[in-house]
């Protein structure tokens, strides 16, 4: 196959940093570091793994406290070159961890509630982090074409970072999309190819392309770079922690899109408690879907461990993977550590939106509304202990989901320019 | 006047760190501190007069090198407490300073080209860091609503500071805005009221709010806050310098709407000179407007010390004053500087918005298009030297102003999800 000759041809004069080879989440199996995805052995998906120095937890927190203001800062526990920060790309990351007392009041958390607010990042959404290590593992695996299949926000990531690392790139997204995901995805010049089918069929057409001679040098982000792409949202539990003042919360909420993100900030802060970068301590991960696309939470619910794929029909589009391919892990994720897979309506993850916003000053797109709703719900229903510290990650910008809200917020009230209308209005 | 006796009530109480009281600038009256904006012996507008440390520039750069990773590491060069990061604010600025490669050699710049990229602050623009001071003057005066006349950055900067700083916000808007952006106005759930009249209506009814018993306790940023406000523009200066490793860069390009992010920008970079913070050396100062709406770059090519107002007619609607009032100190610093101002045409800035974004995956609204095309425009031209050391701010994100390139931004192909229909579309 195309792609592998690739990886062996390259493996042994790259630099990984820390990481020193792949191996199957389901049978354990171990490759050397190149642009694969499945296990040959049982076709189970591949992780990067590391070889982390040990012993010296002050010194190595130092170091990162020393880093760039970036995820860059923890290259040390990245599939990356020490020297990543030097190279041209978009030095995504250390986004803000929002004290939010007064969504906390709301909601009746005492313990102590952040929201950790990935809106900060370049595109303003999480995608820069894992866009930002599939770009350096193309970078190693000498590929010249960056690409992935997306609904929006992934197309706009990685036209972005591609432009910025100097990179081809080539995105695929349905040829229906609304014209301003078409915007945010188009404009950085890159070739943006429409196909005429629904993303299940992008996905397949993509599938093609990397078995086809034409993919020879793609790097498809989620796809043949999907286990180090994955390795970005390991620095959303860095992150956290750090701002935390190098501990663990009690309880992390998360939406559930592939479900990567969760299992991969589930790993971040198992390897932060390994080194010795933060005191072991119980803690739960919580994860939040919406009902029109609820494949984990339902399987979360009937106690299954086999997650059922369903037909999205949400406004949260960002959230919309009915066939989660991290599902099953994010359902031991979250029994193992005592949280929960919840979900909620459409209604509720716009009233989440408007709550964050009218609360904290933070406008957040579908998928932050979901995880705030979420969390809102597990309070409610004596799911998640509002004594406990909790953190509650946006994962985006609502300027990219503005339709969403725009049919319920509009002005307070119209008046002519005059002191007389002010005051009739109400407002005075 | 009610504001006034608000001002002299509450100054003796306050705590504005260094600043010492308002000076005119026509006249050079004095006033004390307060929630006032205009000389009363000859209307000039008045700005904060500073009594700085002095004596210890090491010192000093040591403090704000290990203060926060906001405008708050600079709180001992602005009006506001020595505490400012301890309160509940949007914590905005130190956005990254882009090193721009790829648009210097599009553009022949050989001395280093940088981007000064705004758009990550909370609300993705530079008002957030002028709004943000202008809470804390409010905070010093226990003034209790927050307000603004605004075409939508502005509403949403200030509907947002406020939810997180615990004021009443009420915004006034032109009634017909365009809905995508009244949604970021309204979302933050202040008072929202749109006024059925043109931005100038809008301003003329504040006016009348200010003077009238119900504008009591009322702080509106860009008016009787308008001296503190426009210091938040002080730190893009500072920032600027500090990020290029203490020292002033040969030129900045900078946007114009009133012309006093451009002032205040020139009178950041004096400061940091007289502190000792950096080496004085000569710089330019580049004002950048929109042809449909270039009062002030048509008086500076005319030879005029006066601005003439203009009726705006652009794309670029955050720039779109017709009348700014900081023309004259803008025509006064790019001459005495050796800079210029210029202007592009509509086009000019689809253009430049579009090249920025595909050099730099940075996508900016309007205003960044305005900035960069002027500095394309003014080397070409020959006003500037292209083996100088240029900073150019891009103020606001694309997400903003979609409209403006989606038109002209869209898919390279359509086609169907088949490998042959990829290579007949030229695309293999």
């Amino acid at each position: 196959m195309a792609v592998e000759t690739v990886a062996s041809a390259v493996s042994a004069s790259t630099d990984f940093g820390p990481a020193v080879a792949l191996s199957c989440r389901e049978c354990g199996e171990r490759f050397p570091l190149g642009p694969i995805f499945a296990c040959e052995a049982c076709f189970g998906p591949l992780e990067v793994a590391y070889e982390f120095p040990s012993g010296d937890p002050e010194g190595l927190r130092r170091r990162i406290e020393a880093g760039p203001t970036s995820i860059w800062r923890y290259a040390p526990l990245l599939p990356v070159p020490a020297d990543v920060a030097g190279k041209p790309n978009l030095n995504p990351g250390f986004t803000k961890l929002v004290k939010a007392d007064r969504l906390a009041r709301e909601l009746g958390v005492t313990g102590g509630l952040y929201v950790k607010d990935d809106s900060g990042n370049p595109t303003h959404s999480f995608k820069d982090r894992v866009v930002a290590i599939a770009v350096e593992a193309a970078r190693n695996f000498g590929l010249t074409t960056l690409s992935c299949s997306s609904t929006g926000n992934l197309a706009g990531a990685v036209g972005a970072a591609a432009v910025r690392a100097g990179f081809r790139s080539c995105v695929f997204i349905p040829h229906d999309l609304e014209a301003g995901k078409v915007v945010m995805a188009a404009v950085y010049g890159g070739e943006l190819v429409g196909i005429e089918g629904t993303y299940d069929d992008v996905n397949r057409f993509c599938s093609e392309l990397i078995g086809d001679p034409i993919g020879e040098g793609w790097g498809f982000t989620n796809v043949n770079l999907r286990p180090y792409y994955g390795e970005g949202s390991k620095t959303l539990a860095y992150e956290i922690c750090e701002q935390l003042g190098w501990r663990l919360p009690d309880n992390i909420v998360i939406p559930i899109a592939s479900g990567s993100q969760l299992t991969k900030i589930d790993k971040g802060l198992q390897e932060l408690v390994k080194l010795g970068l933060v005191e072991d301590k119980p803690y739960r991960i919580y994860g939040a879907q919406a009902e029109g696309c609820s494949p984990v939470s339902t399987a979360f619910k009937a106690g299954h461990d086999v997650v059922r794929p369903q037909k999205p029909n949400t406004i949260a589009k960002s959230l919309a993977i009915g066939n989660p391919a991290d599902g099953p892990y994010v359902l031991d994720i979250a029994r193992r550590t005592g949280g929960a897979v919840e979900d909620v309506n459409d209604e509720q993850i716009v009233d989440a939106i408007k709550l964050l916003a009218r609360t904290e000053g933070i406008f957040a797109e579908t998928a932050g509304g979901v995880t705030i709703g979420v969390l809102r719900k597990l309070i409610e229903t004596g799911q998640l202990d509002p004594a406990d510290e909790t953190v509650a990650i946006n994962t985006g910008d609502g300027l990219k989901t503005l339709d969403a809200v725009a049919p319920t917020t509009g002005p307070t009230a119209i008046i002519r320019p005059t002191l007389d209308s002010f005051r009739e209005a109400g407002l005075a």
